[in-house]
């Protein structure tokens, strides 16, 4: 059995993404993503593997363009407004189709906000905080060990797809401490990078990266590829977890942060009587569509848990293609709902 | 009768602007919308309206974070990549309230993609490409006279909301040459600039702008203001035009430059006995919601066309409730969908 | 009789400045010197004068560059620091000849060094900080009159020799508050700008400014013209002010702040029965070395009083021809030398 | 022996620096040192030695500084024009003793200037291009051979003084080829890093590095330390090589690339039974006044050859104290003076 131990989120995030074969991170400091900086400049170097605080994210994310291009497993993270500042460099990377794993601890917002926990930042992560038609897939971790398995998985599926992946997290769960193990006997999946800026042998011209397509034929394959791909994810890679969907009257959707607040409210609910489930999206995209659709079949009415003012809503309305009453419940400004506030909700739209 | 000009559409724009009471731009160059800087560049100076070349577009969506702090009319305008970079800087401004006027003369992307027309920034105009909850009134001209018109008007709503607005048009429209009228007899609106860091008189305390909220209860007063004031946007600001919708079988729906090709596609289709419609908003947040849904009871399907993989789709499809089928057609790279093109989709879609 | 102010030596500069003609102002804060930056921002946008506060001294000195190559009268002052930031853009205005007034409020160095008033950039100043062979104008003010007064020959000398000119004050002087009188009836004496990239009539071709000359005999065509300027500058424009120094044994040599103390050690040294004289250059460049080596035929030795450890006793040891002693006397750290040390010294010097 | 490679300086430079021990190294590409930096981007990775090509000079100094203050052996080069952007830096670091190796591989200035060498950057290098008191050993190396030796000696003597050290070379040097060996068995010598930010063990506080020192009393004393260090460094690491100087009536002096023209111009001149000689600072500060002066007895004149117009020459005549005539013959822009062109020069100033 694995070792154990107690860990902050953001702390096992870095030293899972040590353990998942990083070879180089590029970050700035942030409130409250700012542990994971200090524990890879403390464990990179010695480790040899590169680490460089950059001048601002802006940087950053242009360093993990160039590291990713030339092949490397590389990582930057942040929290809400740095990752804003991304927004020119990641519709970048996923044009040139460079994997790289990207963490958004959020924070509450719009602007500086707060610093306390956060789900604001759903649609710029699934519907493209920058310019164009892109996507990448954005996985939500709800505890510190999933947080931790979901990086290898990150690390994966961005050189499997060659897009970058996010790992859409929050400041309590950065901050939080909970158990965790460490995968035994991970390896890295062989992987081709015969098209990176690095390795040229003799028999081979050199390979360019661009995000650049000045002629628009070009680009629209540019694009009819990127959507093809996209089409691939949607079909293979959506996660999710159901909790008492079975005979669920009501059922309660929530990624992340929110799903544990939703889990509990669900057990709380069934103690008393009431039948309440739970589908929680272990990635937010691709959205898990298909089992929304089937369950809209079963149950009354579905309702979103966010800490946001409703945005995964939408992706639940399109899913359910509007059959069944879909309701939204969130708080904002880093306050998170009671399972006493959710419960009353479903209660009122059981009785409407 | 006002004068008429024969100018481009950028151009266009920067004379409006100025006419409208403009009082700073601060900019940085980015192809197709580099001749609103020119313009700007050489008719503020000799009327002594601040203009400044910024060292990037960052440093120019703060320079309009700190000058329309001060109560002025400011103005930046950019073309896709650049607008991503100032999705931080946006993220405040909607956070501290703070009228200005920005522009996104879009092109191809994902990346530095291609500087043809494009429409693929719909969703990081209308669902938050910076992070947090908030929302920009997001105008779209069709013609270079309609690019001018906004302009007034986008000053105007922005200082009656406080709060940002943008202008998405395109390169096609920012570069084509059209007659246009400037308004004649226009008056900035009378305006309270109390909350402004500038004027203050010896009876008050200093004004400080912040978009930073340390205490969760501030930062949830303040998304409960700034949700208030959006839907009162949403009950009095929703703009579009409706053509040949009476007897039409299918809506199609698009704004700026493809629903010009909608336009000319309802024509040809007419003369040749198909009863088509186009809804155009000629604003796409608050989105024309009451109307679609409206028509979405006589029409036997809507049409999204967008230069775009999908994006207003989604919004046209919440709007309808699903309750009849929603299509959509676009191209991407900077290729123009052509009237025939549609129409044989709009066929094949009443053919189903 | 002009109206007399009680003002700082940093509000007097700045309103010289707009009485000048200003045109144009470039900063960023830094202490000493922030309060011209305030002065600027309060009193130049009423008036219709360009005032940006940019992201960084290396923005601010290439605006500079940019302003000042369209011909206009324009400035941008600093702090020790700040002054190094600009070094490359200083080094390219210099080399494209281009009329502008730079301000170096001098702080304690070396690095962020101390707040407190010093002298220890005078090398920077004169030889160059910046690289390759280029000399500005150096003007060395000691009161707050004069900084006012100097400023008006900063932008007249400027354009003059379209040159680069630097006014190198301190901390102590542009906090001091003095009695201070601005220049009557001054205009700005009539220019030729027809070098400059506005302004292009239709019977020329666009002007280009550039600091670039790839093919090596330009550049040493553009050294020799550089070269010649500066020898006509050394022939007509040194400008220094004698006191005591008809009878005097020991010459003193300051400049700026020193030259104060410096003044006050005659007087007492004087009063004492000892002949003590003061050469005080108003402009370290071009150096007063004639006025130096004719007292040199005169005086038993010269002692530089510098605030730092000893820069300006160089050229004093180049000027007299090492045909007398030439000692040195300074502090550093912000620290200033009293009249009762520098006399100390001359006697010591005088019994060696 | 030592295996001999044919290589350019630039590689050179790199190589050793590898073979020294380098632990880190931050830079941006400029001409004509990019090949530093090619070298490094292409072997240290391998090694996993600490490369990052920086957003600018100025993040790259900046870099250099919080690497350095380490306790690492790090180093960043430029050219002429990058150097001047690294001043506040290279002013920061020699006020806060961190040890690290600069390189300047100058180009022919002011300006953008041109890519051809030049020792227009003398005067910035020695006499404080940046702000303050401060003073770096500056090695000026001649041959591709020399170059690469100067780099183990730049670290060795950077670490025993805390020091920054520059080596100011030119783009001919760096891009000649020659052939040079490697120091066999050099081993970094022991060094004491108890200062630095980095190793702290728990009977220790944190160290803290620093170039603030707000009290006056402590930016003395900290310049009072400093001062005491040169004046060592002056005492002890004095170099240069005698060329014919024994019975020599003209001695030239010259460094770096305009040195190995005056060795040739004293081979020629000899042939011709002019008695020439020349006296070549392999370290142009600390200056090696002593034995100018000495020689200053036997010559009858001095002639600088400097590929600028006039800088050394002014150290030459402090360091002679005028007692005999010392010239100064020099190119500009690029162009490299001929033997002939010296010859006459000398035979000029014997004839006066």
């Amino acid at each position: 059995m694995a070792e154990q131990y107690l860990m902050k989120g953001n702390e096992a995030l870095a030293e899972a993404a040590i353990r998942a074969g990083l070879e180089g991170y590029f970050g700035y400091p942030i409130t409250p993503q700012t542990e994971i900086l200090e524990y890879f400049a403390k464990h990179l170097p010695p480790k040899n593997i590169a680490f460089v605080q950059a001048e601002s994210e802006v940087a950053a994310v242009n360093m993990v363009y160039g590291a990713g291009a030339c092949g490397k497993r590389v990582m930057t993270t942040t929290s809400s407004p740095g990752f804003s500042l991304m927004m020119e460099g990641v519709s970048y990377i996923a044009c040139a189709e460079i994997p790289c794993v990207l963490v958004n601890i959020q924070r509450g917002g719009p602007g500086l906000g707060t610093i306390q926990p956060s789900q604001g930042d759903y649609f710029q992560a699934v519907k493209g905080g920058g310019h164009g038609d892109y996507n990448m897939i954005v996985m939500t971790p709800n505890s510190v060990q999933e947080t931790a398995d979901m990086v290898y998985e990150a690390f994966d599926l961005s050189e499997k797809y060659q897009n970058p992946v996010l790992i859409l997290s929050d400041g309590a769960l950065g901050q939080m401490m909970e158990k965790v193990e460490f995968k035994e006997n991970y390896k890295v999946p062989a992987k081709d990078i015969s098209w990176a800026t690095t390795g040229k042998t003799p028999d081979r011209k050199m390979n360019a990266i661009t995000s650049l397509y000045i002629q628009p034929e070009d680009m629209e394959q540019k694009n009819f590829r990127l959507q093809a791909k996209y089409k691939l994810i949607k079909e293979n890679e959506v996660d999710y977890e159901l909790y008492h969907m079975d005979d669920a009257e009501v059922g309660l959707i929530a990624f992340g942060l929110s799903s544990r607040l939703a889990k509990k409210t669900v057990d709380i609910a069934r103690a008393k009587g009431l039948k309440i489930g739970l589908i929680r999206p272990k990635r937010v995209w691709p959205f898990p569509t298909e089992i929304i659709k089937e369950y809209s079949k079963k149950v009354k009415a579905f309702m979103s848990v966010e800490m946001n003012v409703g945005q995964m809503v939408e992706d639940i309305k399109l899913a359910v293609e509007c059959k069944i009453p879909v309701e939204q419940y969130g708080k904002v400004g880093g306050i998170i709902p009671s399972p006493e506030e959710i419960i009353a909700k479903v209660e009122a739209l059981l009785n409407k």
